[in-house]
């Protein structure tokens, strides 16, 4: 038994050394790695995920938890390694339902179709990438065959993305959220204020960006010895190791806001990633988050509960105003506000507002399903996105690259992802509104950009959990309920009502 | 055979890609790894470095490699292949002999002694670090046993960083060198011109001199897409993959041309890396410098006799007058020539000049050979240095920091690895010389900033051959002979004769 945990630990550290390594192959190559390099570091990477992925499936690592798993054993194991032995057999017993050869087919089949789908977007033509996505659909119905969860063939998909979450859930929370959000939309676009509004064109020097951005992180108690802020096309967050948490953003957009409001985003991400469970847990699956829908959670409620606050303001725009005072002396608190949450229907999902975000993450929701229950065929794909783009956000793509072309994840085989950026934005209403129901004194202290009590709170009711349970219970336990679209609903109505229909 | 054949090229394929990895990782740690990432960090490095090791000792490569190594077939082999064979079955051979029970005391030993030299060094303390060092000189004998090359023991030490290079070759070479620059420098040092001399003082702001190290490496001909330029507390180059090599330097140093020609000399080691072998030999063993001493040699060659030239400045100094109007107007072309080739005897090697620098080298040679002989002990070794230093430079440390303890080698258990740096030294002048004999339109070249017939010269002559065959005979074919330290002399008495004594 002692030689089996051993074996366990060991293994399950050698694959947190290993990720702490893939993970800086991708950061630089996002960051600094010259240009011609893209081919070597191709094949570095892929000779990691496989070193990976062979020490995951390893026969050896599977008899020893088999043999810790026998009930006689198990009953015998302190409660720290039961949890670890569960979460990982189940990790295991599910990477090795699929074989070797079927995970280089989808290798070759997705290296081929993302330069299919870069070309594609390109000369704006959908039927260049089809054939392609079309055996990417074959592939993940093969793979729903191997998981074979009971339920939705889609469950399969999902699981890999937010554990334990099922499609059912999912369709009753979307509908829901959706007919609501259209009904808010349209009595938004068809409001007073929302005729008036303009577009309000000012930019901020790079270096006062740069500038901006480390205050807010500073703000946010980002530690400096633990954390860097780099520069990559799109912004991301990622983990070389426990004390080594890199964020990204861009200052070159033609939003001068964008960097300021990415930096918080990828801070509530990095916050998490510093806040997951060491001590004991330390170098286990444990010290991991349990779904990326909790962990957009995090990004999303500093980036929309938090920095687009009206509260925020109080403390940031005289510190704005002070950087850049030309520019922003004679805008008051009001305005301001209301610029940085401007409702703007859009057919981007991600240059896509608070409000419509979710619209574009249910759309693809929707047609994803019907993928996968094969009852549309990749053929009809551009018409039903844009007839379904036209009936949610009420506008029609003029071709495919601004329409079913626009994401790249379907060309990477990843399905059942999208769904994890709505399940974030619905998490984040649930626990800002626990939060400041249960400490209505949080207000305050945003006024004052003091949020070192809610990065406490965080810590205490998300954070420290890691893996130890699903990201529906760690909700569960912190809100008094699991994903609720309501809450997020009410959040939005509340909020946007006063900015447009008041 | 074709199996063997292919194992054997994925095999080293395999180790090239974990080579590049283990770079990027010594890279970043160099260059932005937050602070708090070291630990994880010296986990991720040690990770990649055994599981290097135990690729490179694995009974299955070896099987594959005698197999082919037998006469019989052998000698049916390509050219090609049997260049492979015989160099990696060397290299294999060589890393068999030593148990992995030896590499783990080492990696203890010298994991302590770092951190102890650190100590002792902030303490100015030699006896801090004595044991350790004592102990590090134990096990290197204990290295040259496993080894056991023919010869002086010494020689064993040697081959890892020099290969096939001897201690008797370098005692002969750098005992007449050693009698030479002393005569040399007393001479100097006791000339009006020297006695004369005055320290120049003046700063180069930092954005300039990011735009002149960027200036010099366009006129080296170092390719963007290929390369990059970062920042690090010591210089260094070093290579994550064909296509993808990359440099450091520093612009805080207290001499404001410390980043330029740092920048140079990296830059030559740049050009050596992307000039290796590819087509049939790329992701082989041969695709590599032979050694320490000539990748050396191919900086220092830029550095010294290219970049502090006297025609250099003919182009670079009106560049640099634009650049630094007020500080540089005043300053003739000999003036700043003279300025940057002061001789200065110093009691560190790091900023010894191009003249001093070989006594340092030679010093610490002499030392390492008495301790692997064992005529001294440790014990005396602070004596001994400090004696040597005033027989050889004329100064005497004042304490131990600024002697015995200045180099952090020897706690890494690097024994044999200073040579290089004089290997590197005359190699150059020797290079240099028979450059230009042949080519004697090439000093016009250096008038205007044209390196590309250099460049050319240098794949021809050094980078193309890769580890095909040894330093020695790519000098040889070069240059007509091997190591030869009366060159590099002639060179330095013909410019520091004219610098100081005419």
């Amino acid at each position: 038994m002692k030689k089996s945990l051993r074996y366990i630990y060991q293994h399950q550290k050698e694959l947190s050394i290993l990720g702490g390594i893939a993970a800086l192959l991708g950061w630089d190559q996002m960051t600094y790695m010259p240009l011609s390099g893209t081919s070597r570091r191709s094949e570095q990477s892929a000779f990691l995920s496989h070193l990976i992925h062979e020490k995951v499936i390893s026969d050896t690592l599977w008899y020893h938890l088999t043999k810790l798993s026998k009930q006689s054993i198990f009953d015998k194991l302190s409660n720290k390694d039961q949890i670890v032995i569960q979460r990982l057999k189940k990790d295991v017993h599910k990477a090795r339902k699929v074989p070797s050869d079927f995970i280089k087919r989808v290798t070759k089949t997705t290296t081929m179709a993302y330069s299919a789908w870069e070309y594609a977007r390109k000369k704006k033509d959908f039927s260049i990438f089809s054939s392609l996505l079309e055996k990417i659909i074959e592939l993940e119905l093969e793979y729903c065959h191997y998981i074979n969860i009971p339920g939705h063939l889609y469950d399969n998909l999902l699981d890999d993305y937010e554990e334990g979450m099922t499609t059912k859930t999912l369709q009753r929370e979307f509908s829901y959220l959706k007919k609501k959000l259209i009904t808010l939309l349209k009595k938004i676009t068809s409001s007073t204020s929302y005729q008036k509004q303009q577009d309000v064109d000012f930019t901020i020097p790079k270096e006062i960006q740069q500038e901006l951005c480390q205050i807010v992180l500073k703000h946010m108690k980002l530690p400096k010895k633990r954390t860097r802020i780099d520069v990559s096309t799109h912004p991301f967050t990622t983990s070389i190791g426990y004390d080594d948490v890199r964020i990204t953003t861009n200052f070159e957009r033609d939003d001068s806001m964008f960097s300021f409001f990415s930096t918080v985003h990828e801070g509530g991400h990095a916050l998490y990633e510093l806040g997951l469970p060491r001590g004991k847990f330390k170098d286990t699956i444990i010290s991991d988050a349990p779904s990326l829908g909790i962990h957009e959670s995090q990004s999303r409620f500093w980036e929309n509960m938090i920095a687009k606050n009206k509260n925020f303001w109080d403390y940031f725009l005289p510190l704005f105003r002070k950087k850049i005072p030309n520019k922003l002396r004679s805008v008051t608190n009001d305005e301001w506000y209301r610029m940085i949450n401007q409702v703007k229907p859009s057919l981007i999902r991600v240059e896509a507002d608070e409000l419509t975000y979710c619209l574009h993450i249910i759309l693809r929701f929707d047609i994803e399903i019907q993928l996968i229950e094969q009852n549309i065929t990749v053929h009809e794909l551009p018409h039903i996105w844009n007839e379904k783009m036209e009936q949610i956000i009420g506008l029609t793509p003029e071709n495919d690259t601004d329409g079913v072309l626009q994401d790249m994840h379907w060309s990477g085989g990843s399905f059942g992802y999208f769904p994890t950026y709505a399940i974030g934005s619905i998490y984040a209403a649930q626990l800002f509104q626990r939060l400041t129901t249960l400490l209505p004194e949080i207000n305050i202290q945003i006024k004052t950009g003091t949020f070192s009590e809610i990065v406490t709170w965080l810590h205490k009711h998300v954070y420290q959990f890691g893996r130890t349970m699903s990201s529906e219970n760690i909700i569960q336990r912190a809100c008094g309920e699991g994903l609720n679209s309501k809450i997020f609903l009410e959040y939005l109505q509340d909020k946007y009502f006063k900015l447009y229909l008041t």
